[in-house]
């Protein structure tokens, strides 16, 4: 992508909305240019002007998912020191952000039509995600606050798996129990885990 | 579908397994009938003897999954009186079914392709399966085993997706950990949950 002006920003950021839009509505294959490109009100040249191909397009809205939605509740739980307030705070917003913009998870079943490099990219980013759980989660284990005989992999997937699952059964229409739900699923993990 | 004679059972079995495979690998969208034709070594013709259309075996396909594996666990389920026992034990059978086959929860992602008749009857599946776990926790309350605070349909959806969740991360080329997936992801849940 080259670098845009800044007038061109907006146009950018609008071409990946819209695209993410579309790729969740219709699935990414059944997405085509021409359809993205008329959606947005671009040429295809313009398009091309700034992303080389359809692939470059589902790798930014890849990136403009994680750098939004995940990053910052990333580095904010690095910050933390004590291990269960990292994994309960972590958890937390993790869920709470799910109920609040359903596009993560649903990303996820599209992301292997990234360039092996792009997934790599990005894949990181959620290894970073379940290492912030799985690091805490063995903390715990050393300072004797949670079982040893538990399995730290298979906790911090049975964490992220209730988090991520929001997205398949969560009512937008009622942001309200947002909440509640991330709450609920945050409170049951954490006693579960807990000596 | 015809009732097909005893002898091309298998065939529409193997049709239905090759086009689960290719659903699965290419997505619907993007599996032609041309192409399940091609796998399965039938003719065009041949195919629509059995399946009306495409959607037709996407319903067979879904049909054949919860048939095989979800709808034995729930009627095994509903003969359990006590309700931990049972919540315990179907959570179980769910999480170790999916560290066996992994295609239920991708399968949902092509739910929706369904005809609105074929989509409710699958899905009502799924809401049977939800009711298992929704009503014992709402037992277990009753019972005073389970606070009353919590909510029964977030602590469902957070015990579904811990389990549902198996089949993105489950390394399916080490099948001996299934077994002690299924039971952290059980065992977190139900101490989490209980008083």
């Amino acid at each position: 992508m080259d670098k845009p002006e800044p007038a061109e920003l907006d146009r950018v950021d609008e071409l990946i909305q819209l695209s993410l839009k579309l790729f969740l509505e219709r699935g990414y294959d059944n997405t085509p240019m021409s359809l993205i490109s008329k959606e947005v009100g671009l040429t295809k040249a313009g398009i091309y002007h700034h992303f080389e191909n359809k692939e470059h397009i589902l790798y930014a809205v890849h990136k403009k998912s994680v750098e939004k939605n995940l990053l910052p509740l990333i580095e904010k739980a690095e910050q933390i020191t004590d291990a269960e307030t990292r994994l309960r705070t972590y958890l937390y917003d993790l869920a709470r952000q799910l109920t609040r913009e359903p596009t993560a998870t649903v990303l996820l079943s599209e992301a292997r039509r990234m360039s092996p490099e792009h997934y790599k990219e990005i894949s990181g980013v959620w290894r970073r995600s379940y290492g912030v759980l799985q690091k805490a989660i063995v903390e715990l284990q050393e300072q004797g606050r949670c079982p040893k005989h538990i399995n730290p992999a298979f906790a911090t997937f049975a964490a992220l798996g209730s988090a991520s699952w929001i997205v398949f059964w969560f009512d937008y229409s009622r942001p309200e129990s947002g909440e509640e739900a991330a709450r609920t699923i945050v409170d049951i993990f954490m006693k579960g885990l807990l000596s």
